[in-house]
C-alpha cells in the first residue's frame, strides 16, 4: 500500500517551542524540577464568573447549533468593544467567531492569499504565519527588528526594500510575540501609510491587545486607510485567562467577513454554542477580573526583569505588554563559551531546571543578526518559582566552572 | 483600494440547506408556525452526566492549553471503544480529536490530496466532500445510487467505470445522509476490495455510525486490507446529542494521524480542554441516556414513516439508521403539477410550515436520475409535531387545488 501524503504537507511548519515543552516533561519525570517560562499558557485560573455564565449556559440547553459566524449577541457585544478600543464603527457583519485566534491565520491566509503572492512576515515572529504562506503557495519575506535604547522597533527601511510588484499582504503584531515590541504612534503610521501605499491586504495579530500594563493601546485599524483592509486577529485566551477554552475572532470590513465565515461553514460549522454565552459575560462583566490578571502579570513582569538585569551579561528591556521578556544573551553565553543558543538553553534547562525558548524557536535568524536572544514567559509561573528559578538561572550563569563540567560530560 | 480574494474561494462550496433555514425562519417571523424537518440538528438534551462533567472540568481547571491531538485520557477511551466497535487494535496514537466531525474532511483532503488527484465522493451526500475536494484543486467525481425494493444500494458499475490512473481518494458515508442508506456485508465487501484493487486511501464518514436501530453497525475498516489506508470521521454530536458542542475525532493509521496532528497545530491548536473530559465521561457513563436518544428517534422514525406512506404519490423506505427519511416525491408532485422539486418545497413550506431539504441540496443530480426525493429531518421535532406537520403536509398534497391557486399566485 501506498502511503501518500499530499505534496503541500512538505511545507507545513509547526511551533518548535512544542519540543522545549516535550524535554522539559521529560527531565520532570525524571524528578527535575522545571521552572516553566517556555510556553504561553496561563496558570491563572478563568474568572468565575465566565465559568458560571458557561454552566447558566448549558443548563439552559444552549447545546445545539448556532450560527457559523457565531450567536448574534457575541458579535454585537465585540463589535461595541472592539469598536469602541480600535476607534471603529462596527456592527455584527464585522465579526466571524472562531474556535481561538489561531485559526484566523490559516483562513485569512485561504481567503486573501493566491498562490505566488509575496507576503510580508515578522522575524522573530509567532511561527505559523511562515508556516501557512508556504503551505498554501505564498512566498513568505520576513522582516526585521532593530534594537535601539528604549527597546525593539521596527527595521522600516528593510521593509520597504522587500516590496516588489508580487508583493500583497502584511502581516502585523503589535504587542509581539516574542519580543514584547510596541510600535509608537510615529511607526504606527509610517506603517499605515506603507500598506496604503502599497495598497496592502493586512492581518493584525492583536492576541495580545489587551495585555498592556501603561496607557491605551493603540491598533494599525485606527489609521487612515486601513479599516477597508485589515482583518483583526482577536482571541478570548489572554486577557481572560481562556487559553483551553479555544475562542476567538476575525474582524474586519464586511467583505472580508463574507469570506471568513463561507470558510467556517466549510470547517468547523460553528464554535462551541455555550462557550460563546460565556464569552459575552467576559465582555461585559469582568472589568475588575481582568484588572486582577492584568496586576499579577505586571508583578511577574517587573520581578522578571529586576531579576534578569542583574544577572552578567544579559541585557532586557522591560516591554509593557504581552507576557514574555526578551532578553539579550550574547555575552552571557560568550563568558560560558557557549556560541549556539540552542545549546545554551540546554545547558540551562539540564542544570538549573529553567526552561526557556530562543529566538530560533521563532524564525530563522536573517543574514544580519549579531546577538543572541531567548524568550521567557511569565504567563504560567508565580511568583516564587520565578525568585527561585531565576535564583538558579543568576547562580548557573556567572559560574563558568559548571558549564565548563557539563561541555565536557556532553562532548 | 482592491478587494482582492484569493481565486481559490471561488471554487469553495456551501451547505445549501442553511437557505431552507433563512427561509424558514423568515416565516416564522412573520408569525407561520414551522414545523422544522430541515436541518440535521437536535432538540434532545445532552444527558446530564455530561454536563455535569464538563462542569466538574471547569472547576478543577481544566481551563488551559492541551495536547494538540487531545487528552491522552480521551484519546484512550476512544482507542478502546472504536477498537472495539470496529474490531481493530487501537491506541491514543490512532486519535485525534477535532473541533467537531466536519474539520476532517478539510483535514484529510489537505493531508493527503494532491492537485489533479481524482476523488470519489458520494451524490446525493454531504456537500462539504465536494467543496473541500474542488476547494483545493483535486477532481470531484460523484457516484451515485441505485433505488431497490428494499431500499437503495451503491451503483458499483458507476464507480468502478469513473477509475482512472488518477484516481487516488475514495469518500465513503456508510449509514449515509441525507438517504439513511446502508452497505450490506456483502456491498461493504465489494467496496473494500474496490479500494483495495485501485490502492485508494479512503474516507469512511461514521458520523451516523452509532445512530442504528437494529442490529450492530458495521464499518469498511474492518475489511481486510482498510485500516491501513481509511480515516474514519468520529463525532460526539448524534449519539450524545452534543452537536452544539463541537467535538470530534480523526481515526486511523499512525501515519495519517500524525499528518492530521500537524494539521491542528496550524489551525485550532487544541479543542476545547474542559469538552474532553465531559467527552471521556459521555463515552464511559452514557449507556442508558444514549439508549434514551435511540429510543426517542426510533419512535419519531416510525411515525415518520408511517404517515409518508400514507400520502398519495409518496414512497419511502425505512432506515434503518441516521435520522432523516429520503422519500420519493416524482409521482405526487405530478399529481400537483410540479416539474421542479424546489418549486415543490416551496408550496409545501408556504402553504403548511413544513420545512425540508430536497435531492438538490445535496449535489447536482447526476445525468441519469429519473426520480425526485426529499429530505426530511426528525432530530429537531418532536412527536407532537411530526403529528400535526404531515397531516397538514397529506393535505396539501392531496388537494391539488391549493397548489394551482399557490402557483396562479405565484407566477
Amino acid at each position: 500500500m501506498n502511503m501518500r501524503i499530499a505534496d503541500r504537507m512538505s511545507k507545513l511548519g509547526t511551533e518548535t517551542a512544542f519540543s522545549v515543552s516535550l524535554e522539559a516533561r521529560e527531565l520532570a519525570c525524571k524528578g527535575k524540577k522545571i521552572y516553566p517560562f517556555h510556553l504561553g499558557d496561563m496558570n491563572i485560573k478563568t474568572p468565575q464568573s465566565i465559568i458560571d455564565a458557561a454552566k447558566k449556559a448549558m443548563d439552559e440547553g444552549r447545546t445545539g447549533y448556532c450560527p457559523s459566524a457565531g450567536i448574534v449577541e457575541l458579535r454585537e457585544a465585540l463589535a461595541e468593544e472592539i469598536g469602541k478600543s480600535r476607534g471603529l464603527k462596527l456592527t455584527a457583519k464585522n465579526i466571524s467567531i472562531q474556535t481561538g485566534g489561531k485559526p484566523v491565520i490559516m483562513k485569512f491566509i485561504l481567503a486573501f492569499m493566491n498562490p505566488g503572492d509575496e507576503v510580508l512576515y515578522p522575524n522573530p515572529g509567532y511561527p505559523i504565519y511562515e508556516s501557512q504562506i508556504r503551505f498554501h503557495d505564498g512566498v513568505a519575506k520576513s522582516y526585521g527588528f532593530k534594537m535601539g535604547v528604549k527597546g525593539f522597533s521596527l527595521d522600516m527601511e528593510h521593509i520597504e526594500r522587500l516590496v516588489t510588484p508580487k508583493t500583497k499582504i502584511f502581516i502585523f503584531n503589535n504587542y509581539h510575540n516574542p519580543m514584547g515590541a510596541e510600535s509608537d504612534p510615529n511607526e504606527m503610521k509610517k506603517i499605515a501609510d506603507f500598506c496604503v501605499k502599497h495598497d496592502m491586504l493586512v492581518l493584525s495579530d492583536e492576541a495580545y491587545f489587551d495585555i498592556t500594563y501603561n496607557g491605551k493601546p493603540r491598533s494599525i485599524v485606527s489609521y487612515p486607510g486601513m479599516a477597508e483592509r485589515t482583518l483583526i486577529l482577536y482571541t478570548f485566551s489572554k486577557k481572560f485567562a481562556m487559553t483551553g477554552w479555544r475562542l476567538g475572532a476575525a474582524i474586519g470590513p464586511e467583505w472580508m467577513i463574507e469570506q471568513i465565515n463561507r470558510l467556517n461553514v466549510n470547517d468547523e460549522s460553528c464554535s462551541n454554542h455555550f462557550i460563546q454565552w460565556a464569552a459575552l459575560e467576559a465582555l461585559k462583566n469582568t472589568k475588575e477580573e481582568t484588572k486582577q490578571i492584568i496586576d499579577t502579570l505586571r508583578e511577574r513582569r517587573d520581578l522578571v526583569c529586576e531579576m534578569l538585569n542583574h544577572i552578567k551579561g544579559i541585557k532586557v528591556f522591560k516591554p509593557n505588554s504581552t507576557f514574555y521578556i526578551f532578553p539579550e544573551v550574547t555575552e552571557a553565553m560568550r563568558n560560558l563559551g557557549f556560541s549556539d543558543v540552542e545549546q545554551f538553553r540546554k545547558f540551562v534547562l539540564e542544570t538549573t531546571g529553567v526552561s526557556f525558548c530562543t529566538r530560533k524557536h521563532f524564525g530563522t535568524p536573517l543574514d544580519d543578526e549579531k546577538h543572541e536572544f531567548i524568550r521567557l514567559a511569565y504567563s504560567g509561573i508565580d511568583l516564587k518559582d520565578i525568585k527561585e528559578g531565576l535564583t538558579k538561572l543568576k547562580e548557573a550563569i556567572e559560574n563558568p566552572v559548571t558549564a565548563g563540567e557539563w561541555m565536557r560530560n556532553k562532548f
